[in-house]
């Protein structure tokens, strides 16, 4: 039976503040190509591991969270696009390419595949599966359409705008004839918000002293539409800016995931005086619309009216840096990694 | 023309932090009973004045609220119940009772009596028009059965929960099958509860060292649908107990109205990993179904199945005492003012 060397990413010990490289390990294993027969098991080679800030908490030992806390001196754990070299299970055969939750490792055992996506439309890159055809873009897909109900003409604020949730977010909006504004931590990240994604307008958050003024200048009539990726004060801020019966999809909350006590929001007043709705969502509660989205998406794809921009990483040694690098805000659209060739 | 004093409660000055007795005078002012001809106002004996907590915020000088400050030098303006002495305006004609917006006086002018609702239903308590069947009324009914979603059998919290709208809030949750505990804030308030409406369980938040451990007691699977009148602190223990795909209907904020800065919630993470809608609104929202409310409500009121608590204070001297009352929680039900005899 062969067996080959196999690279993981450990993560050393639980994380307190910003992560760092240090926090996980290069570490050389070996692993058998076969699964079990007796098992349900499907044996998969990873090609593009995804880096998504939702995998922050779970560096953490947390009770109560949605995701369970990752297992120190054991891989990391994410979504990822794989290809089955080795299947007990009778959905999946060899050469199948896969997306779901795999390990941060060159081939991983996937006890639990009923939980992994088949891909079948290939002529799209495959890395696309990890964002604007994978989680992310199911988050962006239902957390837009679903939850918000956009109609014509409303205005949306979309922060962290750049990232792998935030660019398909504005681009859903104008597809909807939404006046859409997005914020980025940079001004080569404006830049691609105005002229590759097609927002109506886009602002540098950093270089803005006041959260507030900055909106009320993008929004001088209010927003009608908030897709909130990072919370803390820009929410606050948000609040204050809101249009009467505005929505507002809670996506994430990145500023407040480093931080040892979440800051607190002092508007929520808005919530009444505005009549707003603010809500919470994970991705996986709409995947039942996953195959809609995916005929959508890659439709407009193909016509070209959806673009999308990923920051891909060389190696699975690269990987420690492009996950840590999500919380400077280092990455330039979406973080993947590639472990290996197509 | 008839000419009779009208006394006056006044705002003296804007006011900040708890209100003060001495934060409004009273004043005697003389009134023409007869509105002029070419006007639509009309002119009303005010019979019944009601004490909200949202009267908390007007008495501050404020941009973006909801409502409009106050006018120092002017009578408090706020819900009553009253009798037209006076009309101008086509709809309305004398002795007709009404509900809505007035002056805290003997006699007010209304100059947009479109805003009144007349009272058809006179064999229950007038005073119910300031409560169970005026504005508190229909903010309970909209903001729970529209808002909430509720379903049989699931959990529901309220706090302020003795007071004009909790106390409706509770009893209609046990009208759909649902598991309701309240909380207030003396232990008379919470025999209330449990003993006259009927609550499945009540606690005296007052006595709680640790309120997210206290919930927890009171649900040990957690609460589907919170309506919240109170902010702050409460509602970061509430979300933490919350339930997946849970509801939380916010009504109020007492908690913070008489604050320089609003407390931070510092739990809004909780909106993501449970999937939570949060959704502030106001009466007026539900206005369109204010008869099919009144309808249910009195029926329900004839059968015994629906009661309500009110603490009525004695004269237009007793007012600026009773509204100031609320802020320490001194009224046990609804605070209303008797001006008049009926």
């Amino acid at each position: 039976m062969e067996e080959v060397s196999n690279k993981q990413i450990i993560l050393k010990n639980y994380v307190s503040g910003f992560p760092k490289e240090s926090d996980m390990e290069l570490k050389i294993n070996s692993i058998k190509l076969k699964v079990a027969e007796n098992s349900n098991s499907v044996l998969v080679k990873n090609i593009y591991l995804s880096c998504d800030p939702y995998m922050r908490p779970r560096m953490t030992k947390t009770e109560g969270s949605y995701t369970e806390s990752f297992t120190p001196g054991s891989p990391i754990v994410g979504f990822g696009v794989a290809r089955v070299v080795d299947s007990a299970h009778p959905d999946f055969k060899e050469d199948d390419l896969v997306w779901g939750m795999t390990g941060w490792e060159e081939y991983s055992i996937i006890t639990a595949p009923e939980t992994l996506f088949k891909i079948h439309i290939t002529d799209v890159p495959l890395s696309y599966y990890t964002g604007i055809l994978g989680m992310p873009g199911i988050t962006a897909y239902g957390g837009f359409y679903e939850l918000c109900s956009p109609k014509k003409g409303e205005t949306v604020y979309v922060s962290a705008a750049s990232g792998a949730v935030g660019q398909l977010v504005g681009q859903f909006a104008k597809l909807c004839g939404c006046y859409v504004v997005g914020s980025a931590g940079s001004k080569e990240k404006v830049e691609l918000l105005k002229n590759k994604f097609g927002f109506d307008d886009a602002f540098n958050y950093k270089e803005e002293q006041d959260l507030t003024a900055a909106l009320k200048r993008y929004f001088p009539d209010g927003i009608d539409i908030y897709f909130e990726n990072v919370g803390g004060k820009m929410l606050d801020a948000v609040l204050l800016n809101m249009r009467i019966h505005g929505r507002i999809a809670v996506c994430g909350l990145i500023s407040q995931y480093n931080l040892e006590q979440n800051e607190g929001v002092h508007n929520l007043f808005c919530l009444i005086s505005k009549r707003l709705r603010m809500q919470g969502f994970l991705a996986f509660d709409y995947y039942p619309l996953y195959q809609k989205f995916v005929d959508m998406v890659t439709s407009h794809i193909k016509e070209g009216k959806v673009t999308y921009v990923e920051d891909i990483a060389e190696g699975i040694e690269s990987a420690p840096g492009a996950l840590v690098g999500l919380f400077s805000g280092r990455n330039v659209g979406k973080q993947v990694v590639r472990v290996a060739p197509e």
